[in-house]
């Protein structure tokens, strides 16, 4: 599980970064990666980057906002382009459909795949066995959503070579201890299943916000995550524009870090007006004095979401 | 007045290339720019330019496929963020209102210029004093069109020291001689404006055709064109695919400037499939076979259309 970013500048692109675009990469957990966002040029940012359009899972819009928005149907359009078959679901705020409908359609753009587009306004969004991801609405301009992916706990792994010197091997015995159920051993001995499972593999959480203002919303989303994604448009000295703009300074996406247990803060969607190095540390510094795990998110680095311990 | 493409690509980005877009400056005769095409990332080739938003005065859209279309909403916006405030005028086939006014009112774009959208069908779309424009439909699998830019001759220069010689200095003798009337010397000798008029200036034609199949309407269009823009999706031999896909040939390109009597032919619009400098070369040579003043389109390349005989 890794973040890669493809887009970390507010509003329009510059010679230095791209508009919104966040992947996370699940390819030991899905064989897949989801998008957070798709700002124009999100496609031409895929083809520099270790990501391929055929296994693109799901995109989760978090405004549309343009910069967050534009790099839609052109990606829509090239995943069938390079043979992308498999089905694709699409979440955003309402609005959503129309939008891609209206831009595809007059296109004529050719589609493939299934193409779901599932407009929402928060809640549980998609659940399976390994995954679920909630939604909950931010303080923007327009309507702006939070998610929150929640990896699901991996149960412990059976002690095979134990398991061997009691005599049991593969087989009925080994679903009834993974059912949580107690067997008996040739030998006559009752064997409980915490005697033989190893730990249970605590799953991971990521946060990804839209763009807001500081929110109580925030906090829930981004309670205990091992890595939360927070826009910081500007420096705190610039804290009245922030909020004129509905925007977060680097101080206050710190805060909203400390505030919800998070282990690790990504700071991105940085105003264009801070373009070089030391402007861009003088963001992460201003974070890490409230929040010490905190970093600059660079686009075209893969950061590992690690689980804690690891 | 120039010819600048930053897309040449056909249907898909490319790590080599990007999707149509074309600008032709203006700045010596309008002192600003147009915009043929405009597809996803436009406005970050702009960055890489010698162009700047602000002077962008027209947009001309030849067909609605998104390679050709989808970076224009994110242009739209970035002109009026980086304080772009003239008026822009976008011309292009129906359906681009609806595009356009989906795009900007679902993401609450603020576009704080005046923007006139003409849907046509085709005609005389832009007079002035000093340009015409006009427009036929070519056959594409939707609806596509060409663009004829027409230059207007300049007057000739008055001779304004052989003037001085017959005793006559600025004031509505000039004027006289200007609007084509004879006027009489201090010195009582008639003088015709021929006398004293330099040569005229001829205007220059510029053509830039959306994607197309061959087909009569490009003659015209292209007639003694000083420049033609042809796409040359495929090499001849794929003659059937370009066919299927409603498309030329870099071969079908020559033989349609051959037969305009065009005095230069710029191919564009390559198949991803040609990416590497050997097979652009064969495109070249396949259309110098038929047109020897061919050349390829190359992104970020200043290309000056001189008039005849400069
Ligand atoms: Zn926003
Ligand atoms: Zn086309």
């Amino acid at each position: 599980m890794e973040l890669y970013f493809m887009g970390t500048n507010a509003g329009v692109p510059s010679l230095e970064r791209n508009v919104t675009s966040l992947a996370l990469r699940l390819l030991d957990e899905r064989r897949s990666f989801w998008l957070f966002d798709c700002g124009e040029g999100t496609q031409h940012q895929i083809l520099r980057s270790p990501l391929k359009l055929s296994k693109l899972e799901c995109i989760f819009i978090t405004h549309l906002h343009g910069d967050h928005l534009f790099g839609l149907p052109g990606l829509l359009s090239s995943r069938a382009y390079q043979g992308g078959d498999t089905p694709l679901a699409l979440y955003g705020p309402p609005g959503l459909k129309k939008y891609v409908n209206t831009s595809l359609e007059l296109s004529e753009s050719r589609i493939n795949y299934k193409l779901e587009i599932v407009e929402h306004e928060g809640g549980c969004l998609f659940e399976d066995a390994t995954f679920r991801v909630e939604s909950a609405k931010l303080d923007h301009r327009i309507a702006s959503y939070g998610y929150r992916v929640i990896e699901k706990d991996l149960p412990g792994k059976l002690d095979t070579e134990l398991l061997k010197k009691y005599g049991i091997t593969p087989g009925p015995l080994y679903g009834k201890l993974k059912r949580g159920e107690s067997i008996l051993t040739p030998e006559g001995k009752h064997l409980q299943p915490a005697d033989v499972l190893g730990q249970v593999k605590k799953g991971r959480v990521v946060t990804i916000l839209g763009d807001t203002r500081p929110c109580p919303a925030e906090i829930p989303l981004a309670e205990g995550a091992d890595a939360l994604v927070h826009e910081a448009t500007f420096l705190h000295d610039l804290a009245e524009t922030a909020y004129t703009y509905h925007h977060s300074t680097a101080r206050q996406a710190a805060e909203a870090a400390k505030e919800a247990g998070a282990k690790s803060l990504y700071l991105t969607h940085f105003s264009s007006r801070y373009k070089y190095e030391d402007q861009l540390q003088r963001l992460k510094q201003e974070a890490e004095e409230v929040f010490p795990s905190s970093r600059l998110a660079r686009e075209h680095e893969l950061y590992p979401i690690l689980r804690s311990g690891e």
